[in-house]
């Protein structure tokens, strides 16, 4: 039996500089590259940059949306989960990844460090919270990805 | 830009006779084959043998699970989604499909029909509940996919 | 320590005829003279009547709301839910219930009654589905709530 | 039609000091006698020392659950809602209420207040976390219902 491919999730704000956002695409592109699956939001801002680089990359993206409408998804998203679920979904998106990645964000984007925090998965911090010593903190695109496949090979979680 | 797939949900019971089953795992295999996503519950009985049948014709399949564990999933989902949610991921899996196929099941594939007629996708159900004339009576796997395809066509979801 | 009083769902549709909202009235009059909290969606018809029946017997009600707005909630609502969660919210009404009764309604009161089957709580319908034989069915308001604490009696589940 | 009851949250942690305990309990007890309805997860620690004290001042306490077991719920919780949701319940809880009072906790109090700031409800923090200047620091119980109450006057949420 084959392995099921890692998944990523990048978390992040909908409103954000181009810096942020050129940082996200760039993110969504490494982790397609090391062959993990893209999960996020689904809607705009560092969820959109972040698909849209993995799709560069010919990587696979999952978006889980707080609303019903699968419509409303970025244009990036190749499964889309419209929860329904409003702000819940937060729970949804961190209980699916093996390791996350934040890029800027606000509130939304705390609530789910905070989510990975209790689940004890391995976090990077890129222009975002850093709550906490588990956050690992980078300061490139580049070092984020590493830091965080790093963590996850110390942790035996890759295939 | 490429469009999404199309949607898939396969619901049925966890316990099930070797010919539930085998249709189950048919009728992953011909959505699969249509090219669309297959999305179930990620457990055993219909969704393993669905999950299966869809892998065989070399398709992706999402598991969406009631628990935390990621690895209480069949082993052939691709993509696992453990919500934590409970029974109330039903409501999310069928949030998520743009159609859906009942093999068998008891209470919980009820309240997913529940959902989808409310919702108003098309449903085709096979050796399951008929509660309501908008869902659509198959006899045969064949026949369920077909069914489901032709309705889907009729409404203009198919990409 | 005082024991928790019982928790009953009423559970129905939004429209509803003047006969079904005078049952459901009834229902909710009769639930809080036997001291039970009264549990339902929040929203308006047999929701609405059984919770305005509820205060009538100085009953206590609580809404649990498919939507984040509480200003949506009924006028007879003391405890006011408002979820988020859209209608992943019924399978949290339902496990807040002891028993519940169902009073007309559409496919909403169907995946509610659906999931009080899967948990094996004393369900009664009054002009509403009858699915299964574990369903008990009424003729009148007062025949359903006698119907439904004489089977929560059977179960020992009255404080 | 009488105006629905304040309803306020208190959150935190399940394993705390005896200190942080006690002005739980007396949080709980000012709660209730404003007149306010006390929401929390339901559980131990914080959660059952803020609905003892409520209880003490013959207030209404709800505890939302992450669990379907009802039987887990403090033994001071009024109208338990087992939602079965695992974590995402926290954001449930936050829905629910006009003002919050965080004291003591971890990550999921994180969660929690990160739900809150991103609603803008008025949020105190006792021995908790200070991640955002929206959030009133209080030094003491009294402090801290007072500060909150203020809080809700001036934004005319008060009956």
């Amino acid at each position: 039996m084959k392995q099921r491919k890692i998944q990523i999730g990048v978390i992040g704000g909908r409103e954000e500089t181009p810096e942020v956002l050129q940082a996200a695409c760039e993110v969504g592109y490494l982790i397609a590259q090391k062959g993990a699956v893209l999960f996020c939001g689904g809607l705009g801002g560092v969820m959109a940059a972040a698909c849209k680089g993995a799709k560069e990359a010919f990587g696979l993206t999952v978006g889980i949306l707080p609303m019903e409408q699968s419509q409303l998804a970025n244009p990036y998203v190749d499964i889309v989960i419209p929860t329904g679920l409003g702000v819940a979904r937060n729970a949804v998106i961190i209980n699916a990844c093996d390791g996350v990645i934040a890029i800027g964000g606000k509130f939304g984007t705390l609530s789910e460090m905070a989510f990975a925090l209790q689940r004890e998965i391995p976090i990077v911090s890129l222009y975002s919270w850093e709550i906490d010593p588990a956050v690992l903190v980078a300061k490139t695109s580049e070092e984020a990805v590493t830091e965080l496949f790093n963590q996850l090979n110390k942790l035996n979680l890759l295939p």
